[in-house]
């Protein structure tokens, strides 16, 4: 593993001085090919930071994925397992990670070529699993996720050195706009926001539940939306969305009946391995950030075997 | 005062037994004239239980809403009055109580013909004030109110005999679907939920804060989303909605930097006046719910004096 003292620090957070921003150095679309996606996406994403597919999986697909999720979360003996994250109140699974190794549907499912290939060309390399994850999002008492860059988390507590991840959220319930829907702020990935605090030994273990340390200050937050506004990603079962490593997001808590379930993949190039942390801790688990670069090949459909 | 145990408890709730659905004995509309509302919104009402005015009050009738509203919240010196209700984590102001007996202007804004003349139509009846608030949902940590029927508090609490009043909430900001809007479940206001539960003393010391005693079981919540929808009041500045007292509604959390503020009137018939509370405990405070019903008069447009 690489020592993150031999590394520059491009993008320094959690070092106790103010939050402030600081610009973007790395470009975000790495390829200038256009395929699979179009010269018209590949400037979407540039500007914006997310782009949206409608119905890319199908319902038989969504099925097949949800009763998948079903079985693996109702699984009261695989609940002690570390890679499932439980709701703060209770003992309903709220993620569960590694996904994409516990199940070998999740592990087909993140190298069908609809998304890798996506994936592929925005960051103009191959690529691997970063971290995967499922989302339960159950109905009625839903928490809400404040906002955040997920790379500020990755850069900082486990060493990802520059912006060339990009993560696909795959729906596997409807998205409502009162079920919790994933919000982002178009644009705000070209800015990296330097949070104040200090990152406290095994921080994962309480951030998973409820992320304090690492999130922007509201004066800043303020001026990104002031700046843009916020987008919410609506949209059916099988809907997909791309998003930068660096985009600011989050959702509300959910009160309604409606569960909003989703599959995650961070993808990241395999030129751009994780080195040590930069806020000086151990690692993340590897089922959190993993460190081993493994590149992806593409499966024709994922229900194929 | 009439005594409760004189009066049939048509909608008994808080007995201890299951939580269960019983059906409303009151109508919903009072009055078989059409004037100021049409035909169409009588019967849209008398159906879904709402009906939302985009408009009905201007910009610059909002700006004068709002400063009152601003300078009555960031004044230090009354936040220690009974009326004022804090975030439950902060110092914040979450809502004031008898907002038209504390300021002039909201005196007036109750009495303004626009709004007064409808709930008149709606209840058949002259009208006073049960309760007024203000209700400041501040950006990045506004909390959510959970599902609950205002009949069902206020039959319990305050010893309101029938359902017979109606709600008024005029937009101070505007509602944008993920800044925790108002939702409703049309038609729900046909039913009355009796929830478990007893009450406790004082119950509203809490539960103005976040309800727990009084909200329906999750398994009834899942059958009336089924059985109709969710719709949520989404509207700029100055939109008004108004909605039966027995509707089935709540709001998400707020993330987001865009405040949600929001005045509520609620109109009780002269002929609906309070009885001692069917839960057997105390009355609530008179800024709550207001005991001496005193007719109200319109008056042209509230910003005149």
């Amino acid at each position: 593993m690489s020592k993150s003292k031999f590394e520059m620090d491009f993008y320094p957070t959690r070092t106790n001085s103010e939050s402030k921003i600081i610009s973007r150095t790395d470009p975000v679309v790495y390829d200038d090919s256009y395929d699979p996606l179009s010269k018209e996406q590949v400037e979407f994403f540039e500007k914006n930071g997310y782009l949206i597919f409608e119905d890319l999986f199908s319902s038989d697909e969504v099925d097949a994925l949800f009763n998948e999720l079903l079985s693996l979360s109702s699984d009261d003996t695989k609940k002690n397992m570390p890679q499932f994250i439980l709701e703060e109140t209770q003992r309903d699974v709220r993620s569960i990670f590694e996904i994409h190794k516990i199940s070998k549907l999740y592990g087909r499912l993140c190298r069908d070529k609809r998304i890798l290939k996506i994936t592929q060309q925005l960051l103009g390399s191959r690529v691997y699993i970063h971290q995967s994850r499922v989302n339960l999002k159950p109905g009625f008492d839903g928490k809400e996720f404040y906002w955040h860059s997920d790379f500020e988390t990755w850069h900082s507590e486990d060493g990802m050195p520059n912006m060339r991840a990009v993560s696909c959220s795959i729906s596997l319930t409807k998205n409502y706009e009162f079920n919790g829907p994933l919000m982002v702020i178009p644009g705000s990935h070209k800015e990296f926001v330097s949070c104040s605090g200090k990152t406290p030994d095994e921080h994962y273990k309480q951030s998973l539940k409820r992320q304090e340390i690492g999130t922007p200050d509201k004066e800043i937050l303020q001026k990104m939306v002031d700046k843009s506004e916020i987008i919410s990603a609506k949209g059916g079962a099988g809907s997909v969305i791309f998003f930068d490593c660096n985009i600011m997001h989050g959702s509300n808590g959910n009160i309604t009946p409606y569960p909003r379930s989703n599959a995650f993949f961070v993808y990241n190039s395999i030129h751009n391995k994780l080195v040590e942390p930069f806020c000086g801790l151990n690692p993340r688990p590897d089922y959190i950030a993993e460190r081993e670069p493994v590149p992806l090949d593409p499966v024709e459909n994922f229900l194929d075997s």
